[in-house]
């Protein structure tokens, strides 16, 4: 891992520690910190920042560092709130997730979906601090960002698809529309968030959509890989789900092979949309497209 | 009901029709849309719209309409998003709303913890529009008093409060800093939306805030009451479920005669406060506290 990904982790792991209160009433900020803190990949908060890099002028503005670790930690929140929401009983009916019992396991059901809909508020909370030199043209860009990444355009349509076709038959178009919504929105969104918090040219923004894009479907191809061939130990997830709930994934519709390649395919792709670019230092969105093809959980 | 409410209403409705998308994928839009249109008292959407009413300008900017109308529709999507998780079979377990049958028991559990999810993330889309004229300080200051009114320290945390009070024996304080919380923070935040909206000015912003303290709680005295003396029909919910859940009410820690002159006087504290306040036209906020007293459901 090089060494700005492990600075960069430590500033998101002490702002999340931050920003998600204890205090919060009765068991709920205990329920909220147990969906967020000691664990996850940070992947989205990675991206974010990685944009920002990508995108800073050479002179930033002193707000710019600000304004990309609150986007970072609002899009991890939301993240946070779709995972809590999605173990539920209702849904996936998951008892493990990042090694740890699911939050409604721990806090039981109740619990478990006020601090959801809690961590969604608080992303939207920390983008408007009431004291803060971040422009309000930026506070309102990343505001309006994350609610198009994670509603029934983005995540949380995506979130909708997948739930209507459990046990359907999909095709490679249709399983490609799910996940550009279901998880593709939500990584998309994190550069776009480190490209407004940045104020980058439209040059800029441009090809880091594209880069957003490929990811985004490289990094859901390879999920459904890891679902076949990881442990449930490594995983930190209950591994082989997918196919004990008839979901269709790309390894399903594609068999294993073609999956890998095709998630080698898009990867490449992301790293070709950061070349000739008009970006600047494009290293760390370089190393997280290599993660995302390579990681092993 | 004044000439000035109904005619807001219908603006209401049809902003409510034109932005909860009918057509987001699977059932999630036809789940939203049972959430929020065709009923609901609209109160929270009326106080945001009286308050631009009563800061507004003699010569209002143009946007300042628009602005009040998507602050409107945001809260309202806001407290939709709160019944239908709240009415969920793991929290109060309703299959009654607004004379309806519950979302949950529409579009089952996980289409009900879907669409309320989606319901919470549309309100800051509302918020901040693409292409507007509404100045970036006026959405990014909407969002962060939504954000806070319903988040971990309002009506969230107030949720987690009431879930963790079930069978206990509560002190009246500790009951309306529930309510503060739960319902208040909400209604509160209505008022103050407006504001925003309107661009008011401190001295008038401090006199909304008090009216909106006093008619929060006010309107959950009269709830608790309501609970009591009302039955279903006219609730359009189950009536007489906070006793048979055993939750602590104003009605049960007061008896029903002293709850009835603690909403009287509350009522009238946020008459007082409209009094002598630098605000402008408080005709629509004088008849929204004198509704919050005496309605029936």
């Amino acid at each position: 891992m090089p060494a700005w990904t492990t600075e960069q982790l430590v500033r998101v792991e002490q702002a999340l520690e931050q920003w998600v209160p204890p205090d919060a009433p009765a068991d709920l900020g205990q329920a909220m910190r147990h969906a967020v803190l000691d664990g996850g990949k940070r992947l989205r908060p990675l991206l974010v920042l990685a944009s920002v890099r990508a995108c800073a002028p050479p002179q930033p503005a002193a707000w710019m560092n600000e304004a990309g670790l609150r986007a970072a930690c609002a899009i991890e929140l939301i993240h946070a709130y779709s995972l809590v929401h999605d173990d539920m009983p209702c849904m996936d009916n998951d008892v493990l997730r990042r090694g740890k019992p699911t939050v409604h396991v721990a806090y039981g059901e109740a619990g478990a979906l006020l601090a959801g809909d809690a961590l969604q508020t608080l992303a939207f909370e920390l983008l408007t601090p009431t004291h803060s030199d971040i422009p309000a043209t930026v506070q309102a860009g990343l505001c309006g960002l994350l609610a198009r990444g994670a509603g029934h355009a983005g995540m949380a349509g995506g979130q909708a698809i997948d739930l209507a076709s459990v046990g359907e038959q999909l095709t490679l178009e249709q399983l490609r529309q799910m996940h550009r919504c279901k998880t593709g929105a939500l990584l998309e969104t994190s550069v776009m968030m480190g490209a407004v918090a940045a104020q980058a040219s439209a040059q800029a923004s441009q090809a880091l959509l594209s880069y957003g894009q490929a990811l985004g479907v490289a990094f859901q191809v390879v999920d459904d890989i890891l679902d076949v061939t990881a442990d449930t130990a490594v995983l930190g997830k209950t591994a082989g789900k997918d196919a004990d709930n008839h979901k269709p994934t790309y390894v399903s519709l594609l068999g294993l092979q073609a999956a890998q390649q095709e998630a080698a395919r898009l990867a490449e792709q992301a790293q070709q949309a950061l070349a000739h670019s008009g970006l600047g230092d494009t290293q760390a969105l370089q190393s997280l497209a290599d993660w995302v093809l390579q990681r092993k959980h």
